[in-house]
């Protein structure tokens, strides 16, 4: 008989019924019933009711045990009396008759219990996350990882991509957040850097001959703690395909991440063909480059029942400039007065004037529009907008006015508002769509200049020739460049983002000419795949899709730490194994370094 | 018809003829056949050849074209003629008679031909990666290396284990080598350090209840530059299962690594079952506990044939100490005075005195031994030593003599030598075995005490009972201690190391307490391991394999970066990208770290 066990916590069922069996596991659960013990033992597959009656030789060692203490019990499995059935357990028709029983390793007095699902403070969790993990719903959220990750691996390889590993310690390259930095000892006063994503390496792929690229990429970003962003390190399905149009990109990783999704969504739907929306139509409809469309409101403009209206504040606005426009956010069945107050101090708490609204209600057989707004423009033009909305009796309406730049976000929000208020948000579904024409650039207000939207690798739609009749055009023509960038949203989440590449070195140049950067810039940042460029590279393109943010959503989780093995706190500790912590005077000393004690701030 | 590609390079055959194709790829050479151009088009897939003639309108631009410009071809597929077909290539049978061409990209003069395989100096070769890794040797290396890799992950999904990844940014952790340290801006003066190797993290999966982990997992160490490792991160199958004894690990992960190795051996024979040996009994044969079983040698004791012989120098050894012994090492085929001059010659360049011998050749029917020492210590002495070994006319005998503590590691260069000279060893084939029964405690002569002879986390064979047995009898007996630790070895080389760990937090302190270290050492060093002990450890071991000393192994690359995507040179520089370099003042700042000029040695 092995050492350990013949069986796992999870195998035996009735056809063992009669055999003699070894077990090995946690103590989940210990419970005297009339003199009789009953501990449920557990391991990683599942859970085993072992039984000792006083007459047992088992008895003995069985009444010293604790939680959590890790035992070997050897005994006979027997079939459950029919009321002891547990149909939720794979092992729920038998118990094991213990005959004898070896404690392998004790536990102390737990900070933490492992049985029972209450709640418990954070810091207490991460510092014993070995105890955290065998917690059943954290438990399943890792094993729910592992097989997320595992059949994107799957996935990839169906679709002909292979796996490459890039470099871990490499060059810093200033890309929107802070690297990490690792001194070198070697080189004193030089420094490698943790990479922020595989961006250039698997560039650099392509261009050394290699086709279909994915990799599930650790990508480290030195950020101050975000809510949304596990701190420290996180993981990409990484990805970069040549010879390839943005069509090819998203017609294989649509299929990819839908599959990916579905199979572990629970029976929930998942979208099947993604709608593929422009960013400047997102923005309209839903004010949001990351739209949740499992919200059915879509905002459209009004400006022209405005004009000239009776509601002077935005007849005002339109005439005060050709950019600024009236939006209507549609809520369906929204149409009381006290919600449509409860927005409005929404609105207000979120620092604006308040939020325009008008509901519509039967009077006497007839529709008519209600509040202040449709006082002032009266019953036609409230009539028309209803009419242009599809609204009808017990709905309502929001509007926001001034320069669409400026209100869209907030419109969103209001947007998102209003379909969760009214449970117009269908919360058990994957509704993905992809958002595509990114702008190229975007002006920096603070700075007054034209800068590159998201990143400077994308290829300009229309490539260099558009680049060239766009710098004719000046700051209006620059602006409204597309990109071959595009983004998939899933539930109002960014969860993947890609472009196809300007892999043109005199491109890239001109591209950066038009952002008011130098060549010099282009070589000193991007050295290593510029100087790539001028021999020979291939088109190409591919995008990055957040792992743990997937994970999460299926998983159901609110927290990226529920979906993580061994995470950092929000101040980027790991209180388990003690990290960071002051490094000895010799490590210093090594790496020809001081530490500067900080100034107060 | 797709933007730039209908086929890939290595796809087009006979049953494509007449069919009208487009194919993008690198130009790998041009050649000019009596005007008629003739382009072999390569991309990862393959190579395809193009033809152009005068009448074509692709001509034109066909003779525009130079090595590694990227280009689109669009034409027609032709059978060859016969004289022309290529067997050696997929697409040997036909060739593209080109229409139209599009150049896709250009190439500067290159630093470094992709066509031909001329050996170019490593810092060129590191500089222009990417123009290395279009090279079909470096290519195929890595397209390996990916499919070995890959191999790996499904036969260790088939032995029913999950991939799990563990923190990249985590605790320096006193390990044998350097750590890389982070420093941390938000915690001043704080540390994180890369991992050595995932160590203590997959010790806390199995106490957080998972079961059979295994990792493709980077690893970083801050070495001096060594020719067998990568200066920076390496990879190992890192893995780890719950329950176990160390006859499960091995029996699990024999067949996972033979079957790799056979997957990817190229028809070379690989070992079917792996002999488990003991490190004392390696040592005694072979010299090493890393033996090269393709060399048929096997070392023995013949002490006794020398004591009190006539051969003074190994008598006066023998008498001074009965520590000393005298081993033997066969060589046959190597009975001539030239050869063992030869490699008494290299014994005297390696530091020794010399290397006696015996070499027995045949004179008037019968064999006799010849040679300083049988001439010494007498022809019935000589025959006894010929008859323990088996040898006979036309062989040799190399002798050492000493405290085989001290001349091991020489006697076994020695073996190898001899081998390798003699022809004895059989390049072509991966012999494989399991070293075992390492010891747990070493003698560490600079400091005149007892350490760990590996690592800390091994199980001593006996436990608690051998620990405390051991320690009443004195050094002598705590040398003699084994631990559960184990090697796995190919041809010479480490490949995997492993063992079962000590679970218990007592026998930890115990064993620590032995090698001069106090709990607080426990505690200080690896506090997050110390302390998920204390709350019910599993039995548990694992081991981890080195993923490019295998695929080196399978490649037959003489170096671990011709294996490698984007290596650093020896120097831990990253010639590509860059790095490590200066870091800007402002990220110095906000790190609160100062560089120290380094003072001259």
């Amino acid at each position: 008989m092995h050492r350990y066990r013949t069986h796992n916590c999870g195998a035996l069922s009735l056809s063992e019924a009669g055999q003699t069996v070894r077990l090995s596991g946690w103590v989940h659960r210990v419970r005297d019933h009339g003199g009789l013990l009953f501990i449920d033992l557990r391991d990683h597959y599942g859970l085993t009711q072992i039984v000792a009656d006083p007459d047992s030789p088992a008895f003995g060692t069985a009444e010293t045990l604790r939680s959590e203490w890790v035992i070997r019990v050897d005994g006979t499995v027997k079939e459950r009396d029919a009321e002891a059935v547990n149909p939720n357990l794979s092992t729920g028709n038998i118990e094991i008759f213990a005959r004898d029983i070896e404690v392998l390793s004790e536990a102390k007095e737990l900070p933490l219990p492992v049985f029972g699902d209450l709640d418990y403070p954070e810091e207490v969790r991460l510092k014993y996350r070995f105890l955290d993990l065998r917690r059943e719903k954290l438990h399943n959220n890792i094993v729910l990882r592992t097989k997320v990750v595992s059949e994107m691996r799957r996935q990839m390889a169906l679709s002909n991509f292979t796996e490459y590993s890039t470099p871990i310690l490499t060059a810093s390259s200033p890309e929107g957040a802070r690297d990490f930095l690792v001194p070198s000892r070697i080189h004193a006063g030089e420094f490698y850097a943790l990479p922020q994503a595989p961006q250039i390496y698997k560039q650099l792929l392509m261009v050394s001959g290699f086709d279909r690229y994915f990799q599930i990429a650790p990508c480290f970003r030195d950020e101050d703690p975000r809510a949304d962003r596990l701190p420290g390190e996180f993981y990409q399905l990484d990805l970069e395909m040549s010879f390839v149009t943005q069509d090819d990109v998203l017609a294989t990783m649509e299929p990819v991440m839908r599959d990916v999704m579905t199979t572990f969504a629970d029976g929930k739907p998942v979208t099947e063909t993604f709608r593929r929306i422009p960013y400047d139509e997102a923005i309209r409809k839903y004010g949001s480059d990351k739209p949740d469309l499992r919200n059915p409101i879509e905002m459209e403009e009004v400006s022209d029942h405005f004009r000239d209206s009776g509601f002077k504040v935005f007849a005002n606005i339109l005439a005060s400039s050709p950019k600024n426009q009236v939006w209507a956010i549609p809520a369906k069945s929204g149409g009381s007065r006290a919600f449509c107050d409860r927005m409005n101090s929404w609105a207000q708490q979120q620092g604006q004037p308040g939020l325009g609204y008008i509901f519509w209600r039967e009077e006497g057989g007839v529709i008519a529009g209600a509040g202040p707004l449709a006082k002032n423009i009266g019953p036609e033009r409230t009539e028309a907008i209803r009419e242009q909305l599809g609204l009808g009796s017990g709905d309502a309406c929001f509007f926001v006015a001034g320069d669409p730049k400026s209100f869209a976000s907030f419109a969103g929000a209001a947007r998102d508002r209003a379909g969760q208020e009214l449970g117009l948000v269908d919360e058990d579904r994957f509704e993905l769509c992809w958002i595509v024409d990114f702008p190229f650039f975007e002006w920096n207000e603070e700075e007054k200049r034209i800068e590159f939207a998201h990143n400077p690798f994308s290829m300009p739609q229309g490539g260099m020739d558009a680049l060239i009749e766009a710098e004719k055009g000046g700051d209006e023509a620059l602006l409204g460049l597309k990109a071959f960038q595009y983004d998939m949203v899933c539930n109002g989440f960014e969860i993947a983002s890609g472009g196809i590449r300007n892999h043109l070195p005199e491109t890239m140049v001109k591209a950066f000419e038009l952002a008011g950067l130098s060549k010099e810039v282009v070589e000193e940042r991007f050295g290593g795949l510029y100087r790539a460029f001028q021999y020979g590279a291939p088109p190409h393109g591919g995008m990055a899709a957040g792992v743990d943010r997937v994970i999460m959503l299926l998983a159901g989780a609110k927290n990226l730490r529920d979906v993580s093995l061994f995470p950092m706190n929000q101040q980027a500790r790991d209180l388990l194994m003690g990290a960071p912590a002051p490094p000895t005077n010799a490590q210093l000393r090594e790496l020809n370094m001081r530490v500067i004690p900080r100034e107060k701030d």
